[in-house]
């Protein structure tokens, strides 16, 4: 029993090292069964396919479930393999308590909840739920690992930039919504609702159904689009400053430059 | 007397490197005040928590104002601790005219003085100087510190970037103004007003609201937008290098450099 | 025979080095036929140069196809004096299926099939393949080859990004169809309908035919935006440092750097 | 006669080094009417100032035109100093046609020809010539030497991603044409039709006047929005990090680094 445990946790854990055998033909299932999960959750929208396949959403969805939960459960019983989850009860407990076995519940549990609900609208919002399957991909894929230490490298910036965006979008907002409000008391109807026409002309998306009409607040809309859109590239330029050097370092490490001549690193 | 002064000074004073006790306290308590006052701000223009808050929102500008008030009175009182103001009356009144204090000021003289304003357009743009209380923040950020290095390390090429802008803008919107007047004469009207084509233009924002028509102005506005953005990212793109460089210098304690002569760090 | 057979290739070949006489002669012809391709394409569209010209673009038309063709023919004749497609049959049959080759016959193959087709839907149909002429520019432009080799260098990083902008897409756009679907049920009809909002907000486009009107919706739309330009940013970041680096590796060669050990170049 | 020439001629001559004195005066006040006269342009096009202010801007033009007129006739008879233009005949005519003098005699040239024309249409067009008095800061401008030196650094790589954005705006306008032509024959009525719509998309500004609407159109654009935003950013990536670049190396210039500890450049 407990060889079988080991040998189980062997094939689930992801973390250690080169995938083989088993383990890797089981996680290439489950990158698999979660992929098909976000198209059946994508194409379930649409009301055309809702209605034809219908018996074959319910059905995926099921098995899916029945599929997630057993891992889940052999997730929990074999966690405490690990180092971090030794006790056999408060380890399970504390792996209950981490960030991926939580969205690993939150990716099943509305389903079970939702058999109980009778409220349709506890329904559709158990529904919403079904995205964090999506997330568990993040386990597998290297794309969000990468991701994840970008932003975690690069915390302070983004948390600065950010700062500054959202004070920026205040200051902006609360100007134009004192200049254009009497113009158009519908659509600057409030420093919220101006924040709405900040957000679209700062990030330059203007999807044009709040802009500014009178002279002023187009020569200060002007000119906090320029002024705003540097200060709403920051996030973007840190992330992808940081994205280009983490590739820099990471592949930096296998070929470090030598001298040709003289055979030192350079 | 001296004595508290002093104290106080040490308590008010934030660029007195780090801050412990009463003074950290007294800070976050302004940061927390400041904050609430950002979201009272942005509230009070909705007309639903306006009418439902109307009075919760009196009293806590009462009590800011008066905070707000007695610290700039304090702040006027200990500033001659500081070698720069060292005069009891010269050095109090350059002290009001250091940007920090004229920001102190502008957050809590509208006030006063919308007691006594009549014109009710009047206490409308009294209300605007509010803002100010938001800049205040600026003094305890890291993220303005950081910015406004930037900038004032950028100047020079900020400064070249914006002429550029200014002149692509008015070169553009000269040549679409004479191209697109004809077919769109309420839209195109004026220079002035294809300037505001040209900035939604070619900081790609494009509300929608105003755009070429006929071919040749669709030909010219493509080249514009092509070559125009090119322009108008300068100061962005300087922004964003700026930043960079200098969370990467700021970095640079860490692992710092050695000269290649000597050995030694530099 | 044979003799002939090698000074075509030669003046066939575009690879091998640099061009003179002859071979410069016909290429230059060809990309002269290719560009005049591309504006017959672009304007044969326009209903009134379409019935002006139509003589001229059938005319061009027949003679670019038999241009093609006779190349074509040549081309599969000369090839066997490459290494790589040695063999008389099997040699051409390989030439045949290389990419270079695949776009060769793309570019005249629909021409001899219309004349046969008699459903003017598969004629619509056959007539896009014409812009497969296009493609055959690559063969002969520096900028294709410099885009393919950014394109493999950075392969890895595009890949992962491309992965990330999906699933932020799907991950956004399935929350927003939860959230705007009860509200505008004719705009956010289902995921993928979302999916074209969530391609528009995050490539910053933002046509406004399709944009969040609840307050909800918009607050997420706003941090929708704000995080995922940074996201969707990347592909292009990436794409753009590689242009860069490569051309300063490309120009590298003329200022080269030195081994600081031995003192050589590199 | 000659001495004043030569004085004339260090007067007038602003790329010969510091300016001081008289020349320094004499390219204010040139600048100065230069700046007027772009704010005159832009003005007279509001209806409202055109009729308040008709004298006036009338009056600034007659000036500004005889201003410019001697100034022209000064520097065509002080070029022979130069040693370019130094044949009495010759060389003033090969001075005429220097750049720089070109766009002199433009911005002077259309004021005498609307004199004697009688057709409006032409007044209208040489009316636009006068943005060449615009051109003739380009002079005096710090920014404007900066960007050509920037542009004609970066030459070959502009030229190469123009291509590649020219080239993936014809491709990606055909298919789209093809795709959505039948849905919206109105808007997308032919292939250059629909190349606004590329650029417009491409550029990421998004007017919202043109955009597909079925779901294989959405599709596509999806999907060219991603690709080609990233090629299209390319000229913009290639201009930013060549300003970046340029001012790194004028500022390395005047600041080489040194070593605290030996002295020693690094």
């Amino acid at each position: 029993m407990l060889a079988l445990r080991k040998s189980l946790y062997r094939i689930l854990e992801t973390s250690a090292g080169k995938r083989r055998g088993i383990s890797l033909i089981f996680n290439l299932i489950l990158i698999g069964i979660i992929t098909l999960n976000a198209i059946a959750i994508v194409l379930h929208t649409v009301p055309e396919y809702n209605l034809r396949f219908a018996r074959l959403f319910y059905d995926f969805e099921v098995f899916s479930v029945g599929f997630f939960t057993i891992e889940y459960l052999l997730r929990l019983w074999v966690c405490v393999e690990n180092e971090k989850y030794h006790h056999p009860f408060w380890g399970r407990l504390r792996y209950m308590f981490s960030t991926s076995a939580i969205i690993d519940f939150l990716a099943i549990f509305p389903f079970y909840f939702s058999l109980f609900a009778t409220d349709l609208a506890i329904v559709r919002i158990l529904r919403l739920f079904r995205i964090f399957r999506l997330f568990r991909i993040s386990r597998y894929s290297h794309a969000f690992r990468l991701i994840q230490s970008v932003v975690s490298d690069k915390k302070e910036e983004l948390v600065l930039s950010t700062i500054l965006v959202v004070f920026m979008l205040i200051i902006v907002s609360s100007i134009m919504y004192y200049v254009e409000h009497n113009a158009q008391p519908d659509k600057f109807s409030s420093i919220p609702a101006t924040m709405w026409w900040g957000v679209t002309a700062m990030t330059t998306v203007g999807y044009g159904d709040i802009h500014p009409i009178t002279p002023l607040g187009k020569f200060l809309g002007g000119i906090a689009a320029i002024v705003g859109i540097g200060l709403f590239a920051l996030p973007t330029g840190i992330l992808v400053s940081g994205f280009n050097e983490h590739i820099r370092v990471h592949k930096g490490g296998h070929s470090r430059q030598r001298c040709p001549h003289c055979g030192k690193e350079i």
